[in-house]
């Protein structure tokens, strides 16, 4: 079973990053202005993302599976594009050398694509978005977010 | 078998992007700039990394498998971190809108660990790396390179 994963570390407490990933509000700070929802486990939470112009790129939702103050947040996407149907996105937080390590994951994938290519490489720079934010305040969530292939 | 993979476009010919994958001048301006060797089939490839104030971080060695002009560049590892050895690393180029796109692969690890996350990671910012090379001529090989984690 195909993953995609990443290992970032941020110059700020646990609690900070945790809070950028377990509130609507942060993740509107790093992967899209456009959150909204219920950041509980059960909650549902809906991203919709678009381009610069206000044209719709896509929509997401995601039931949120487990939230661990300053150690975890985990999702199930129960919709959005096709291939990410079932997969699920963590965020495991660790604490070295005075800063904090987040082992992230976008596990379940059914098969491998160019997609799969793609999304590997734009969590990558919605991670250094995460990190941009939390420790400077701003991030680059969409739709200011780095173009980084013809697709998006 | 786990495998890194991305996706990223170039707003530049295929020639030129091929150029910064098929010499050791090239990869010198986004990976490292301590780079060696002869970049032809059968070709060894040397790549020493450094921290900013001088200290060896790593050396990697890679026998140059395939080079194919603006389509593809495809090396296996010889010499480096064990979990690197016997590892290929992958960049197929096509044309898209106007750009290059790039999949790259780094594939035939033989477990996936936190490791393994944060080459994924640091991959992703030597692509952006590569781009920027590219596209305007400055990129951030090391020992310039964009840190990531507690690693490097």
């Amino acid at each position: 079973m195909p993953d995609i994963i990443h290992r970032i570390a941020i110059r700020a407490p646990a609690a900070k990053v945790y809070e950028a990933l377990a509130t609507v509000e942060g993740v509107g700070g790093w992967w899209t202005r456009d959150a909204k929802g219920r950041s509980a486990p059960g909650g549902t939470l809906q991203f919709m993302f678009h381009r610069p112009d206000g044209t719709e790129l896509g929509a997401m939702e995601f039931e949120v599976l487990e939230l661990k103050p300053e150690r975890e947040v985990r999702w199930r996407c129960t919709g959005g594009p096709p291939e990410w149907i079932g997969t699920e996105v963590a965020f495991r937080l660790s604490r070295e050398d005075e800063q904090t390590v987040i082992a992230f994951g976008h596990r379940g994938w059914r098969e491998v694509s160019e997609f799969t290519a793609h999304c590997s490489m734009k969590w990558a720079t919605f991670l250094l978005s995460l990190r941009a934010f939390v420790e400077t305040g701003k991030g680059r969530p969409a739709p200011d977010d780095l173009k980084i292939d013809t697709w998006n």
